[in-house]
C-alpha cells in the first residue's frame, strides 16, 4: 500500500497563542531560509508544494476556560480547525504534508487533519513533554500543553467541550501512539499515560536501549506491517539543550541531534511517513550563535524525514564527472 | 533489611577549603533555591528535614603539611570532623542525609559520619577525578583531590597523620568501592586504583559499555543482593562541560546528564542510597547560562537519587480531575 | 612485525590555501603551547622529536584550475610534495609522525610520505566529510575536500594532472580505507564511495552499533592480523560543535569527544598506530571558550593515539612514596 507520491506539501503554521513567549511565530519564515525545501528538492528529487503561511485571528473576548484559566481557546481551536483543513488537503493532494510550527498546540489541527485523509494513522511523538495535560490538569493553561490529549480517543470523557473545539473529535488510539524523549512529565499526565499503556520511551529508556532498538521497538509496536501512515510529531526541546537551545520550554538531558536524525532517517525509510510536524522552534530566545543552531538541526530533522541520508545522496540522474569529458 | 524510612536529612556544607577556586561555597544556598527539596516532598513524598548549613572555622595558623605543601590540613580536618557528625545525626534520625558542597574534600566527613551509622555502606564515587592522591602525591596540595585516599581501608599506611585529622580512621574496604566517569587521574592515583584492584569504569569502558551495562556490573560487584547500604559521592564534574560547565575542575570528554540521571534512578530503585554528596558546584565560573545549566543538573540529579521519575511521577493521592467533577 | 619504535616526530604544517579561512595555520603553534609533547614524553615515555613547521612558499601566478576553479593548485602541489618527505623521513627516522595542521589538504602530502616508508599502509579517515571531491566535482575548489582523493588508487582515472602535483601517485587502494563520523558528502561523492565500496561508518552507523562495534569492525575489515601500518587522517570537525566548535565547516550531529578518545586509545592499542594528521583546528573562529575547548579536545585526541590512558597511566619508574621514606 504505497501512500507517499512524489510531492510534499508544506504548510506554514506561525501560530503563537498555544503559550506565551513571543518568537515562535519566526518558525515558518527562518525555517524556509534554512533552505529545507530546498534540500528536499536537490538531494531527494521531491516536487514540493509550499502553500506558504496559514493566517490566524485573535478571536475577540476570546476569556481565559475553565479552572485551569485555559488561554484563548476559542482563537486556538479556530486555528486548528484551519489547520486540520489545510493539512488534510496537502495529504489528499500531495500524499503528504510538513507543518512548520509554531507552537505545539498546532499538532491538535495537524493529527485531526491527516486522520481525515488517512484514519488509520499511527502518532509518533518525540518531545521532552508529553503534552496531554487536559483543560483541568494543565498548571500553565497553556493549550501547546494539551494538543496531545485532544488526539486521544480515550481521554474524550477528561476533555470538556471549549468554546471554539466543539469541530474536533479525537483520532488516534492510545495504542497507536508511542511517546519518545520524554522528560518532564506533569502528574497528571503521567496518570493518563500508564491508565490507557501509553508506550513511552522516556529518556531513561532512550539512555538504556539507544535509539537504534526504540526505534526497532516503536515500528514493532505500532506498524509491524509497515501498512500505516505515521505522523510525526517534533518538538524540537527533544533535542538536548546543547543542541537545541532556542526553544520555549527547554528541559536538560535530551536526546542528541544525531538520534533526532537517526529516527528521521529510519522513518523516512518505511515510506509510510506521510504528516511531519516540527514545532517550538523559537529564534528569539538565546544567543544568535543557539539560534542558528536549533534552526540547523530542524532544517536536518526535515530532510532527513523525506530522504536525505547522512552518509550522503547521489540524486537520480546524476553524472560522474571524467576528465575526458571535459578534455582534461 | 529496609534502610530508607520516611524522611530526608539535608546537610548543607559550604566548605571551600580544600581547593583555593571562590564561589564552590555558593552552592547548598543556591541548590535549595533551585528547588530541589521541595521536588523531593512534591514528587516523591518524602519528609525532608534541612538542617541548614554547617559554621566552619578557618583555623589560626594552619600552616601547609608536608612535602606537598598540603593547604589547610586543620581547617579541612575540623571541618570533616563536623560533617561526619552532622551525616551520622541525619542518618540516625532520618534514614539518609543528603550532604551539599562545597568542594570534595567534604566527602572524607561524610563517607566517615555515614560508616558510623551503617558500617557496611558501599561507595560508589562519580567524578573526573578518582581524589585518591595522599599527601605525599597530591600535585596541587587540596584536599578535595585526597578525600577518597582518606576513606579507604587500605591506604591507611600511605597517609601520614595530618594535624585535624587524628579522629578519621578509613571505613571503606577498596573491595567495596567503584568509581565511574574518570578521565583525569595522576600516576599516584592509578597506582593505588591498580594494586588494590579498585573497580573503575572511566570514560573508555562507559564509552564501550553504556551507562545502563554499567550500573548493572557496577550494583553486582559492590551490592549483588542489595543488602548494603550505598553512599554516593557525586562530583558535578563528571559530567561534561557541555552540561555542567560550572565547576572548578572540569575536564572536556564526560558523562551525559542523561547518563548522571539514570544512574541516580537506577540507585533509587535499589533503596539502599542512604547517603549522598552533591560537590563542586562552583556557581561564580564561567557564564549565567553555564552556571543556571549547572544548578539545573544538579538539582535533578538530587531528586533522581531519591525518586523522581524521568517518565514522570503520580504522588501518592493524585485525584484525576474529570468535568463532572466541576461541572463541566 | 613491530613498526613503532621508541620515538615519535612531530611535523608542523601550518598550510592554510587548501580553504580559504584564516586562522587554520596557527594549530601547530597553539597545539604545541596546548602541551600534547610533554604529555607524550611524561605519561607514556616517548621520545619526541619536533621537527619544527615547514614553510610554504605561495606559488606566484597560480591560476586556479578547471571547471570547478580549483584554488591555488601549484601552492598545494608544492606544499605537499615538502609535507610528503617531511613525513617520510620522521617515519623512517623514529618510526612515526604526527603531522599537526593546517587545514585537511596535507593529507595528500602525509598519506604519500607515510607509503613511501610503508607501502602496506591503512588509512582511517574520521571526519564529517569524506574530502573525495575530485578537480571535477568540487562545489568550492577548495583541495582540503579532495585530499582523500588523491590518496586512493582506483580514482586516478577521475582525478586530471593538475599543475603542481605530477610527482604524487595515489598510494592506497579503495579495501583499505574505513571512514567514520560523515554526515556532510556531496553527490560526487557518495557516488565514488558506493562504486568502489569504500567502507563507510557514517553517524547513522556510528549511533546505530556505537563506536566500541565501529572500531570493532573498522580493525577487522582493514587490519584483520593487526600487521599493517595504519595511518590516521582526524578533522577535528569530525567532532560534534558542543565539543569542538572552533573549526572551519563544522556540521551538527557529529561524534562526542569520548568516542574521539576512544577510537584513538584503540588504534593505540593495535601498537602499528605510526601516522597522525591532526586537522582543521582554527582558534580564530568562535569564542574564546570554543577555541581553547577545541584546542583540548586535539590534544587529549594526540595523546590517546600514543598512550595516553583514560583510566590514568602510571609512567615507567614511577615510585610510590611512603610516610617512611619522608620520615613523617
Ligand atoms: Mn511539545
Ligand atoms: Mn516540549
Ligand atoms: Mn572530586
Ligand atoms: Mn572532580
Ligand atoms: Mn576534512
Ligand atoms: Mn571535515
Amino acid at each position: 500500500r504505497f501512500i507517499r507520491r512524489d510531492g510534499i506539501g508544506v504548510v506554514g503554521v506561525p501560530f503563537a497563542h498555544g503559550q506565551n513567549k513571543p518568537g515562535v511565530h519566526e518558525g515558518p519564515r527562518l525555517l524556509r531560509e534554512a533552505g529545507f525545501i530546498d534540500g528536499l528538492e536537490k538531494l531527494a528529487g521531491w516536487k514540493v508544494h509550499d502553500y506558504g503561511d496559514l493566517d490566524f485571528e485573535l478571536v475577540k473576548e476570546d476569556e481565559s476556560y475553565g479552572p485551569c484559566n485555559i488561554q484563548l481557546p476559542r482563537t486556538n481551536g479556530l486555528a486548528n480547525k484551519l489547520i486540520s483543513a489545510a493539512v488534510q488537503k496537502s495529504i489528499v493532494d500531495h500524499g503528504t504534508c510538513i507543518s512548520i510550527g509554531g507552537d505545539h498546540s498546532l499538532s491538535a489541527g495537524t493529527i485531526h487533519g491527516h486522520a481525515q485523509a488517512h484514519e488509520d494513522i499511527v502518532l509518533i511523538w518525540v518531545d521532552a513533554h508529553a503534552d496531554i495535560n487536559t483543560s483541568l490538569t494543565s498548571y500553565t493553561g497553556h493549550l501547546h500543553g494539551m494538543s496531545g490529549a485532544f488526539s486521544i480517543k480515550e481521554l474524550d470523557k477528561y476533555i470538556p467541550k471549549m468554546p471554539g473545539w466543539d469541530w474536533l473529535t479525537p483520532t488516534v488510539a492510545a495504542r497507536d501512539i508511542v511517546y519518545i524523549g520524554l522528560r518532564d512529565v506533569d502528574p497528571g499526565e503521567r496518570y493518563l499515560l500508564d491508565k490507557y499503556r501509553i508506550q513511552c520511551y522516556d529518556m531513561y529508556l532512550v539512555e538504556k536501549y539507544g535509539m537504534a532498538k526504540v526505534m526497532e521497538m516503536t515500528l514493532e509496536y505500532i506498524n509491524p506491517k509497515l501498512n500505516r501512515p505515521i505522523h510525526l510529531s517534533f518538538d524540537i526541546d527533544c533535542l538536548d539543550i546543547a543542541f537545541a537551545p532556542a526553544t520555549g520550554t527547554p528541559v536538560p538531558g535530551g536526546l542528541t541531534l544525531r538520534e533526532g536524525l537517526f529516527l528521521a532517517e529510519e522513518l523516512n525509510k518505511t515510506e509510510m511517513l506521510t504528516g511531519v510536524d516540527l514545532v517550538e522552534v523559537n529564534p528569539m530566545l538565546g544567543t544568535d550563535v543557539g539560534k542558528n543552531l536549533t534552526l540547523w538541526a530542524a532544517n536536518l530533522v526535515l530532510q532527513s524525514c523525506f530522504g536525505k541520508i547522512t552518509a550522503g545522496n547521489v540524486p537520480a540522474g546524476f553524472e560522474m564527472p571524467k576528465p575526458e569529458d571535459v578534455g582534461l
